[in-house]
C-alpha cells in the first residue's frame, strides 16, 4: 500500500468519527437549547454511546500504525504542507489520547460529574467545604493526566495543551505579567478618575422581541450567515457547529439589561464566523479546524469589544438602536450611550466584569490553578488565596466564596488549563486587530460606515482559512510580524478608556 | 447459556441499536423544526451513517440463532406474556428485515429519493407523465419486496405488514367496504340537504401567538406533559418520539385559519398521549413501543374528531377562545362556531378533508394502489382512474393531476400499504370512543366539564401501557369485546351531522 492510500483510509475512518462527532454536537445543542426537562436521562445514555464509541475510533490501535508510517514518510516532511499538517495534527490528537489509560478516563468523566454536581450546591449553600474534597480528588487527577501525558518543564503545560495546543505556561505567564503590570495601574487610575457613566442607560426596559430582531440584524450585518446557522435562546450561552454548514448560536435576553444578550449575540456570532470562515472541504480534519480556544476567543472579542463596543460601530448603529428601542433610547445621546456600554468598574463577577477588568480576573484564576497543580498551594487554601489576589489586583474582596472562590463552573468539570485561553483570546485580538487596522487603512471609517466585509475578510484570510497548518504562535508572528504581546491589547484600552474617562 | 442470559443478551444488543434510533429520530425533528438551510447535505450524511449502523445491528446473524433458541424455549411459550410477546415481535420483525435483500433495500432507498424530488416537480408542474417512469420503478420494487418478505393471498399483505401489522387486505377490504357503503350516501346527503356552516367563522383573523398559547393550553388540558415534551413548528406537522420523556409534536400556523393549527395540535397531541402512555421501562421493545400505524392514528383521531370537534368540549373551551380571539369570535355564538369547524363538503384534496369525507379519500387510494400491486392496473392508468373514483365516491372531478392522483407524497416515497391505516385509525377510535363513553358513563358530561383525566386514564390503561403484548386485531377484541366493524364510526358520524345539518 502506497503511502496515499494509507492517508486515504486514514481519512475514511476519521471522516466517520466527525460525522459521529458533528451527531454528538447536534444531540449536545439540543439538550441545551430545545430538550423537554425530563428527557435528560435518556439524552444521557444516548451521549455515553457516542463518546465510547468516538472514543474507540480516535484510538483505534490500526490508527497508530497508520500514523507511523506516515509521520515518517514524504508527504509529512515539510509540516505545513496540506498533507504535513494534517497528519502532524492528527498524530498529535492520537498520541495524546493512547496516553492516557481508559481508567484514568473514566475516573475523571465520574468526579467532574460528581463534582459539577456537588459545586452546584456548595455554590448555593455558600460551602466550599462540601466541595473542598471532590476538587481535591479533581485537582489531583488532573496532575496524574499531566504526568500520564508528559510534560518538560511545568505539569501544567500538560494541561494547557488540551485547549491551547503547543502553548507554554512559562510564555503564557510572561505576556500575562506584562498586562497586569500596566493593567493594574490602568484600572485603579480609572476608578479613582472621579468620572463614571449613567449606567442607567443599558438599565431601562428593553423589550425582549426587539433584542432578538436588533441582535439577529447585527449579527447578520457583520456577517454571520442565517442560512448556515441560527440563534436560540439557552441559560449559559455558547456557540457550536453541527456541520460545515451548520453554526448554532445562542443567548440570554435581560429585558432590563441591553448588554448581556447584544454583547452576547456578537460574541457568539464571532465565534461563529470563525466556525464559517473555516474551509468546508476540510470540515473536522485539521485543515478545517480550529486551531486553539485562545484564537477562537480572539474572535469572539474582537467582534464583541473592539468592533461591538466601539464608537464606530454605534455611529452607524445607534439610529436603528433607537429605533428599536424608542422607549429607553429616544433621548439618549450617542456618546451617553457609549459610555454606558464602556463602564469599567471592579468586580467581583467574572462573567459581569468589563472589557478591561477581565483580564485580572483571569490572571487570579491562572496564578491559583497553576500554583494547585504544582503543589505549591492546597485546594483547602485556596479561597483564602482567591480573596487576597482580588483584594490586590482590583481593590475588592468577596464578601462570600459564592461571589469568589465558587463562582465558575470550569474547576468542578476538569477544565484546568482553560482559563488562560480567555486573556489569551483578548491579546491576540488586540494584536490582529491593530494589524487589520494597518493593513485595511483604518477600520474605524469602515465600522462607522457600516462596511463589515473587508475585516471579515481579512480575518477569513489571515487566520480562519489556515485551520489548525500553522499553530497559534506561528500564525500570530505570521499575520502580525512579531511574537504576541500585551502591548496592542494595552493601547487599545489605554486609547479607548483614557478618551471615555479624560485620563492623562 | 440459559435461555433467560440469552434473552438478556439480546435486551442488551436491542437497547443499543433504540439508543442509535432515538438519535436518528432527534436528527429528524431537528432537520424538520430547526436545521438552516445548508445544513441538509451534511445531514444526510449523518443519516445515512446511522441508518447502515442500525441496519447492520438490526440484522446481525448473531440474533437469528438467539431468537431461534428463544422462540423454542419455554420463555416464548405464551406469546401475551412479558418474555413471550417481547421474542415474538422482536423475531418477526429480525424475521422481515433479513428476507430483504440488501441490494433491493439500496434500490428501493435510492428510487425513492429519487421519487420524491421527481413527485415534487410533477406535482408544481402538474405532469404526471415525468413522474410515471419513477412510480412505476417504484411499484415494481415494491412487488419485488412482497415476494421477498411472502404472503398467502394478496401481495398487498406484505407491504400492508410494515404499518399495520397482522392485519390482512381481505379483512381490512371488507371493513372499508362497508364503511362505504353507508357514507357514499350520508356525505350525499349532506351536499344535498340545503344547509351548511357559515364558515367565514373560522376565516377570521386569527394572531399566530393568540393560536400558539391557546393550542398550547389545550393539548396540555388533555394531558399532554410539557415536562416530556414541547411544541415547535414545521412545514409538514408530525410527532416524533427522542426518548421514554422526551415526545415532541409540532403544526404549522395560518393566521385567517383557526382550524389547521388548532385541530392539527389535537392531533399530534393524541399522537403524542398514545408514546407518553407507553411503559417507559420497556422503551423501544416490543412492550413499550406502539402496535401499529392504524392504533396510533386511533388515538390522534380521537383528541382531534371525537373530543376536540364535539360541542361539548367547546361548552368547556369556547369562553377561553373568544378571550383569545376577541376579534374574530366575541360575538359569534357557540353553535355557529361549531357548526363552522365541522363543515362537511366533497372535496379534492385529503389533508383539507372534514371528518365524514376524509374516509372516501382513503377508500380511493386503498382500492387502487391495491389494483397497481396486483397487476390489475397500470401506473400510466391511475390519473383517469383516480379522477373516476372521485367523481363516484365525492362527486367532484379534479381539474388537474396536481389536484389528483398527484397530492401526495406517500407513493413517491415507496409508502405503499400505508393509506388505510388511516381509515383504520378512524374506525378504531369510534369503536374505542363508544366503549369509553360506555365505560366511563358518559364521556360528553366530562369533556364538557374539562376533565380529561378519566378518558386519558381508560386509554393508558386498555390500549397504551400494553405495548405490542396484543395485535391490533385483538386488542379491539379485548378492549371492545368485539372485532373491528365500521357501526360505531358510522352511528357517531350519522348522529353528529345528523344533528348539525338537521337530517332526518
Amino acid at each position: 500500500m502506497s503511502h496515499e492510500q494509507t492517508l486515504t483510509r486514514v481519512r475514511d475512518h476519521v471522516r466517520q468519527t466527525i460525522l459521529l462527532s458533528a451527531i454528538e454536537q447536534a444531540l449536545g445543542w439540543d439538550e441545551r437549547c430545545m430538550m423537554p426537562q425530563q428527557g435528560g436521562e435518556y439524552r444521557a445514555e444516548q451521549m455515553t454511546l457516542l463518546a465510547g464509541m468516538i472514543h474507540e475510533r480516535n484510538t483505534a490501535p490500526q490508527l497508530g500504525e497508520w500514523y507511523a508510517e506516515l509521520a515518517a514518510s514524504p508527504l509529512a516532511s515539510d509540516p505545513h504542507s496540506d498533507t504535513g499538517a494534517t497528519i502532524r495534527e492528527l498524530k498529535r490528537n492520537y498520541d495524546k489520547q493512547v496516553k492516557l489509560p481508559k481508567s484514568l478516563v473514566e475516573e475523571l468523566a465520574r468526579a467532574t460529574v460528581r463534582g459539577q454536581q456537588i459545586w452546584q450546591e456548595a455554590r448555593a449553600k455558600n460551602d466550599f467545604k462540601s466541595f473542598q474534597p471532590v476538587l481535591t480528588e479533581i485537582f489531583r487527577l488532573k496532575q496524574q493526566q499531566a504526568a500520564a501525558i508528559g510534560y518538560e518543564k511545568d505539569a501544567y503545560d500538560a494541561l494547557l495543551d488540551d485547549y491551547e495546543p503547543a502553548a507554554k505556561t512559562a510564555e503564557v505567564t510572561k505576556v500575562l505579567a506584562g498586562l497586569r503590570d500596566e493593567l493594574v495601574p490602568l484600572v485603579a487610575q480609572i476608578r479613582d478618575c472621579g468620572r463614571a457613566p449613567d449606567v442607567s442607560i443599558v438599565e431601562r426596559r428593553f423589550p425582549v422581541d426587539a433584542q432578538e430582531r436588533f441582535g439577529k440584524a447585527a449579527a447578520a450585518a457583520i456577517g454571520f450567515d442565517f442560512q448556515r446557522g441560527r440563534l436560540d435562546v439557552t441559560a449559559h450561552p455558547f456557540c457550536t457547529t453541527l456541520g460545515p454548514h451548520d453554526h448554532r448560536i445562542t443567548t440570554r435576553y435581560d429585558e432590563q439589561f441591553f448588554n448581556s444578550a447584544f454583547f452576547g449575540i456578537l460574541h457568539e456570532a464571532g465565534h461563529g464566523l470563525y466556525e464559517l470562515g473555516l474551509n468546508t472541504a476540510e470540515y473536522g480534519f485539521p485543515l478545517g479546524a480550529a486551531i486553539s480556544l485562545g484564537i477562537h476567543e480572539s474572535q469572539s472579542r474582537l467582534w464583541e469589544n473592539f468592533v461591538g463596543r466601539s464608537r464606530a460601530f454605534w455611529q452607524h448603529f445607534y439610529p436603528a438602536a433607537q429605533r428599536e428601542f424608542p422607549e429607553a433610547l429616544a433621548k439618549t445621546k450617542l456618546d451617553d450611550f457609549h459610555f454606558a456600554i464602556n463602564d469599567v468598574r471592579p468586580s467581583l463577577i467574572r462573567v459581569e466584569a468589563d472589557e478591561a477588568t477581565y483580564n485580572l480576573h483571569i490572571l487570579i484564576r491562572f496564578e491559583l490553578e497553576q500554583a494547585v497543580i504544582s503543589g505549591q498551594l492546597k485546594v483547602a487554601d485556596l479561597p483564602g488565596a482567591w480573596n487576597e489576589k482580588y483584594e490586590q489586583a482590583l481593590g475588592v474582596r468577596p464578601p462570600s466564596d459564592a461571589d469568589g472562590v465558587l463562582q465558575d463552573i470550569h474547576w468542578s468539570a476538569g477544565l484546568i488549563g482553560y482559563f488562560p485561553t480567555y486573556s489569551l483570546g483578548n491579546l491576540y485580538a488586540g494584536q490582529f486587530f491593530a494589524q487589520a487596522d494597518r493593513d485595511l487603512g483604518g477600520l474605524d471609517a469602515q465600522i462607522a460606515r457600516g462596511e463589515f466585509t473587508p475585516l471579515r475578510e481579512w480575518l477569513i484570510d489571515r487566520i480562519h482559512r489556515h485551520g489548525q497548518r500553522y499553530t497559534a504562535t506561528e500564525l500570530v508572528q505570521r499575520v502580525t510580524g512579531r511574537p504576541l504581546s500585551h502591548a496592542p491589547l494595552m493601547k487599545h484600552l489605554r486609547d479607548k478608556f483614557g478618551a471615555l474617562y479624560g485620563l492623562s
